[in-house]
């Protein structure tokens, strides 16, 4: 592991002496390459999908994992979409002369060596080496065991493609010890890895975070609010709340926890509920919200729950310090919402909650790299440090600071 | 400890409603309390003192530790600077409307809880203090042993002018059990602390690396190099290696390798080494210079060695790739020069080294907060991500996205 880490990491020096457009060259020739070859990745694909069966892995993981035609289409054309974006690296992001006559320029660069460790969809493998190349990073991918074929039918095109451009094939890595040994031994080797990003269960992430030496960027449970004031609009405020839960339940900025102003919870829960009933969402509440609309009981395990799922809890609170007392008590710090026309209630809200993303009378839904404007996403870091909430491919690069003289001394 | 951060985290939620100049109401009042209390915290200083004469500290170690009046008034001084700062929470870092008309602004907000754990300087307590209240942010402070009276009286007089202001003690606060394995509790507690700057030994640094599960934003070692080119102007390529070494040998961006360029080295060589001699610089050089200049000789170990005095390496290295092999092979990432008139060269030597610093034409001397025009620094990074070299109070704010909508749903 050692070695081929040095490996990695040598082979990133190579990345900083190639140009944007030589840069986005490879990459439409990258996206090509997967289309011309889109039999042998269905073929590979095809030895995964059997040991699924054979693993009995449920229907929603064999959707994860199929690949077809159109599908490798897809992961062509979001490579396509990267080699697209605006050069990530070389940015000038501050610059000013120092009272010595120095000029400073903050300019962005690469990370360097990445590791990502990710679940069944391969289409992950394609993408994450393309944000990582457009970047200048070497990527170290790891992902799941049920994708294994596809996967390395997948990176083998890739590095087939830096091959013939005369680049190292170590720029696009995956791990040579794929056991969790091998994965223990990347999180701690600072030494040649830069950054970690993994992208999984809990029990992955919590492991990765307790044992990495080197820094991880995680992406971790979202445990989403929205709380209707007692000056919203009802009409936006239960459009809304519909939306957060129900329009994608299985996503991370999916809402959990409805809370409700007790000045309006006696004529707003029932509105409420007959809207959610009409998408079948499974309710709980806590006593108040029983005492008004007819609901099952909601305790502290439930607001302390990402479900996933078409399930809500409904919580009345006093007004919105009631509102971000819970939050800030139970939310993960990924988004958060208030519905209200009242500016200052909005504002004392937009304040007081540290969440990545925090909104007023909108869905926290929208808390993507695209939605954003980001134009591809790496993820949604529920990190506090380096790249908070939706992360674009700018969350893949840090910066130096290039200083120019004229013979200065102190 | 989980009791006494679970309170200092809650603290924190105070500092977001205080106002810019409340803030620096009570920093002034802090430094004038310092001012007042002087005889106080000399007092419990003289018993730092005597205990450090006991355990025979080095007088370098006794300097450090001592506190008189005037040392006292600088301390005061230190933070009626940081009461003038720009505000750091707040600043609208970027802002724009998404195609779904939502308003985005990323907003500069406070860390939350910061752990600081520094060696025996008594006024990194008072300057640390007050940056971190000026960000709004919570400190826990580790100080060494050695100023262990110190530390708490100077505390004391910070906490009393919180009181007097009707906010927590636990604002600026003392770590409750300051043994190692005190430590070693504070940096496993990612639920209450949200980073640790470590700011010591290289031990202890690596220690607080190793084992923590909190973010790290280290301050480590500098292993700073300057390469004399052959386009260099000769008289700037001594005065700069000159002050780059012996202006103040013992702090992290001094020099301790100085690399030239084969194609000038006959001509060079005699030159500095007159000038070196001049400010009596122990000198060590490869087996190529020291068959130019009679010098002993230095190896492998010496190239990685961060002497911290007036003791330099000297290198004959092939051109500006010969320096940059050199660097990344040695180097630390802290501040690398390169000395040249000729554009290109200096380019290439910018964008291939990966450190916080890299200059052209200038010492690395000017590797910190103060040179760079930050005002006040919290220290100089060696972290690639979040802060990367000289960290200003900015370093100490991390950012959210406040979302404005006017009901969008997805």
């Amino acid at each position: 592991m050692e070695q081929f880490l040095e490996e990695a990491k040598s082979a990133s020096r190579v990345l900083n002496t190639l140009s944007g457009s030589e840069k986005n060259r490879v990459l439409k020739e990258m996206a090509k390459a997967l289309r011309e070859n889109s039999s042998d990745l269905e073929s590979a694909n095809a030895k995964d999908m059997e040991d699924g069966k054979k693993n009995k892995l449920t229907s929603a993981l064999m959707d994860r994992l199929f690949l077809d035609e159109s599908r490798i289409d897809a992961m062509a054309v979001a490579i396509e979409e990267i080699a697209g974006l605006k050069e990530p690296v070389g940015r000038v992001l501050d610059g000013w002369v120092t009272e010595d006559g120095l000029k400073i320029e903050k300019v962005s660069i690469p990370i360097g060596v990445i590791g990502i460790i990710y679940e069944s969809r391969p289409n992950v493998t394609s993408d994450t080496a393309a944000l990582c190349f457009k970047s200048a990073n070497v990527c170290v991918l790891k992902g799941g065991k049920e994708a294994e074929h596809s996967n390395r039918a997948i990176a083998k095109v890739l590095q087939d493609v830096l091959e013939a451009n005369e680049l190292p094939r170590a720029l696009i890595s995956l791990i040579p010890d794929s056991s969790r040994a091998g994965v223990d031994k990347l999180i701690k080797m600072d030494k040649y890895v830069d950054l970690i990003i993994p992208r999984g269960g809990a029990g992955l992430i919590k492991h990765v975070s307790e044992n990495a030496t080197v820094s991880v960027v995680k992406h971790d449970k979202g445990q989403c609010h929205t709380y209707i004031d007692r000056d919203a609009k009802i009409e936006n405020a239960i459009k809304i709340a519909i939306n957060a839960k129900v329009q994608r339940p299985g996503v991370c900025n999916a809402m959990e926890t409805l809370l409700v102003d007790s000045a309006i919870a006696k004529e707003t829960l029932p509105k409420l509920k007959l809207a959610f009933d009409a998408e079948h969402t499974e309710l709980k509440g806590c006593k108040n919200t029983q005492a008004l609309i007819d609901v099952a009981d909601a305790n502290d395990a439930d607001f302390d729950t990402e479900y996933l799922a078409n399930i809500l809890n409904i919580k009345v609170v006093d007004g919105v310090l009631g509102a971000i007392e819970h939050i800030v008590r139970f939310g993960s710090g990924h988004s958060e919402a208030i519905i209200t026309e009242n500016i200052s209630t909005a504002e004392s809200f937009l304040n007081a909650i540290d969440a990545a993303a925090v909104y007023v009378n909108a869905s926290t839904r929208f808390t993507d790299g695209g939605a954003f404007g980001f134009g591809a996403e790496v993820g949604i870091s529920t990190n506090k440090l380096h790249a908070r909430g939706p992360m674009g491919i700018e969350g893949l690069t840090t910066y130096k600071f290039k200083i120019y003289g004229s013979g200065q001394t102190r």
